[in-house]
């Protein structure tokens, strides 16, 4: 068989095609046919249909604006039931709620909802369940093929118009991209989205233009800004200081307080209070640890540069220390949600940590934690890495005062399962810590420490004691408003409609 | 149905398990798991049969140790029938031969064979055709099932116990890793074999542990010195630097010559005299190119940081200058093979090409190039990059003296076609400019600017009138022992076994 250069190819080479030309030089895809002129555009160039899914990364958190652009766009176009397939929503995103309602959003996803849209969740206003998944899930998910996007929007503090981008220049800086990485890799399309267009190549490239359709240049992407959302700051209350001081002490007590110690927090104010009670127990034992994980605060960054961490592995900086800290140090690394605590890896970042500190929004005496809902019963946030941090740290504590609201935090039952029991080891309150039943030796270490260590039944009944409000127990009825997902994929709870 | 957690999942949420627990934490895999103590254990672990693909990089290059080493446990654990799929394979890999003749190798597929395994094959000693891919085309072959790999082998200057890796540090260092950074995504086992094991995690990383599965540590994967291998000064002859400066004039009358140009050589001796010639005219123009890629040199680290390129992006270090400027200059990028050349993503580095300087063992009328046989018909070589930055770059220049050794190299029709002539724009040599037909436009611009545009057949007469050696042609008959895939996976060529 003659091909296209007049070779002779022998049949004896089963199942392939002879060369039939290169194409020329002429219609070779150029960099400049990726940018178009709008997000509407680019909706029409990938092809969303109804029922489509939308992807989005929440880097700049309460300060995103694409969110709510490219809905505005989809709903312009009169597309129905589309899924938002988002890692995380926001207050800033209240304005799905309208697009719930309007029908042009018939299904969510996300790892994490605060906000109008968790209440109107509660309310039942969307008829499909929404899926709750856990970063390592949600990234487990999207590889294995069970959570199919049709079009990934990054947005992009810094894109060339081939697609290049990075998170560490323009006004809209928002350091890693780390949930970002894992969308652009599996979508069937990738729109970046920047109000900061530079020439190609943009450098570095935290996301390369191999995985990037399309590109939009647009007056703003978000607030810089609102990336601070939420608490980043250590409590000064005098009670949570003393929790975070007994955590450090259990980290202590617990052996693990040696060179390499590896470590996360939340950013909460007894969180992040545990990582300045751990700063002064590590400048004090002249301790280096290995590396902090996790979404990064100006905390970590200052003990990296103190030198008490040799390495920062970081899927989101939590405020703009961190942000910059990425842009300065080579050890401040940039990781993937799956690279995180995609537990279907060849091993996660979590399966190596040391201790994580995580909060609750109630506890219960299997030591089962929810960071889902309230004690009204409404979506107020998600599991994020709080099941994924809990499953591969030798010590996950969790800290959390008795009493909130007026409401007890340790409970019975907690009202829903975000985290389950047998991987949580610790609870640090203002009244006592409890050990899981399940970890004999080290309840056996923190009392040997002198730890006020107390039956976890115990905290309950002062928190009993102290509350003012009933407990709001387990909705036994009302509809399926949310299915929350284990990193593995099962069903660990639900979230029922609240009454009334 | 109740889960593990005493959840009641209602019988809703179709296809989705329940919760059947965490799998506590005992059990869970822990880094120092991976370390395993030799290669051979490695092989076990993998579960490597007979008939299996074992996948190489080429980034140490002749200084390269870790092939022979696995291959000698492949042999010692008596498997038959392997499939070594190296990126490029090299003088040092001779051992090879020895595993062909024996039946421990039954199959290899390589970018580039040069020494004495290319001779084994040119002789016919491996029954199974060769599979001759281009970068590009290695990578689209692995992403899209094409080429399946059952252990990825990296060669780790440094690496953790955990398997995260970098090419920065330790005594092998070789830079960036690029043609590694597919394999390990798609390979169904990674194994990463390092004479620098340091504490987790290494820092950076460039291949991070969620793709790796074993980590072995031995005395060395290579010399770092024979990274350096082949031509990578430019010439000093007199004839090889008119050529070098004629082709630096047809980048100046093509129009090209200005900000923003993009541009890659290879590591041969014209080939860097071009650059080193652009250069000259770039200073004295005062002009700011975009990026220069490909495999990187100490001429284009000096480009950088002399400021004529803003950014350098390096699929493979071809000097230790460039390994030291990989690890200091942030703007001097790592490209994984696939952003680098593979045509099947949402565009590669090399269709933002402006010009690419290319070396040739023969050329013909029709504009074909053989970079894989040598006149005797023995496989010296191989596409690598050749026909993937043809295909992508806005003007291809083929760089040759006329003759070597006694033969003509720009003859009627080249023994092998690696690269297909409708790709090539402008032939070099010191007898004249031979312009493609298919670039009439650029004909009359480099004839405007009064360099000697002739027709490629005066050259071919030139060249044949100079030779002292009958042209080799094409062999019409012996066996298949060799395909060479075009990027695109259809067949291109074939190389027959050499005669006699």
């Amino acid at each position: 068989m003659i091909n296209a250069v007049g070779r002779d190819i022998p049949a004896q080479l089963p199942g392939r095609a002879p060369f039939a030309g290169a194409g020329g030089k002429a219609g070779r895809a150029s960099g400049q046919q990726k940018l178009l002129a709008s997000i509407g555009d680019a909706l029409d160039a990938c092809g969303l249909a109804d029922g489509g899914t939308v992807s989005f990364h929440h880097h700049l958190r309460n300060g995103d604006h694409l969110l709510n652009l490219v809905l505005a766009e989809i709903a312009r176009r009169g597309l129905r039931g589309i899924h938002v397939a988002a890692s995380s929503l926001f207050p800033v995103h209240a304005p799905l709620v309208e697009h719930i309602r309007s029908g042009v959003v018939g299904r969510i996803s996300a790892t994490y909802i605060s906000g109008a849209v968790g209440e109107a969740i509660a309310r039942g206003e969307l008829s499909e369940p929404v899926r709750m998944l856990t970063h390592g899930g949600r990234a487990r998910a999207i590889m294995a093929g069970e959570l199919p996007i049709d079009v990934a929007f990054v947005a992009a503090p810094t894109a060339d118009c081939c697609g290049n981008i990075n998170g560490i220049d323009g006004r809209s800086a928002c350091g890693t991209l780390g949930y970002a990485l894992v969308d652009v890799r599996h979508a069937r399309h990738v729109v970046a989205v920047t109000d900061h267009l530079v020439p190609h190549p943009a450098s570095p490239a935290q996301i390369t233009q191999d995985f990037v359709d399309h590109v939009v240049e647009v007056d703003s992407i978000g607030d810089a800004a609102g990336i601070v959302s939420g608490t980043t700051r250590a409590t000064s209350d005098p009670v949570g200081l003393e929790i975070a001081r007994t955590a450090a002490q259990v980290i202590e007590a617990s052996g693990l307080l040696k060179d390499g110690l590896s470590f996360q927090t939340g950013a909460g104010g007894i969180s992040l209070a545990v990582a300045a009670a751990l700063r002064e127990l590590m400048v004090a034992r002249g301790i280096t640890g290995s590396f902090a994980s996790g979404g990064i605060t100006s905390y970590l960054v200052e003990m990296l540069e103190q030198g008490l961490f040799r390495t920062l592995l970081d899927v989101q900086c939590f405020d703009l220390a961190a942000v910059d800290s990425f842009r300065r140090n080579a050890a401040h690394m940039e990781m993937s949600a799956s690279l995180y605590a995609n537990p279907a890896t060849r091993g996660p970042v979590v399966d190596q940590l040391d201790v994580v500190i995580l909060g609750a929004a109630e506890i219960d005496t299997d030591f089962n934690v929810n960071v889902t809902t309230g004690t009204n019963g409404v979506i107020l946030g998600g599991s994020g890495g709080h099941a994924d941090t809990a499953a591969g740290a030798k010590l996950a504590i969790v800290t959390t005062k008795l009493n909130a609201g007026g409401f007890a935090k340790v409970v019975d039952r907690v009202g829903v399962v975000t985290t389950p029991g047998e991987t949580i080891d610790v609870l640090v309150t203002e009244a006592g810590v409890a050990v899981n039943p399940r970890r004999t030796e080290l309840a056996q270490r923190l009392q040997a420490a002198g730890l006020p260590v107390v039956p976890v039944e115990a905290l309950r009944d002062i928190a009993a004691g102290q509350a003012t409000k009933p407990p709001a127990g387990i909705p036994s009825c009302g509809r399926v408003v949310a299915f929350v997902e284990y990193r593995d994929g099962t069903v660990i709870d639900v979230v029922r409609a609240v009454q009334g």
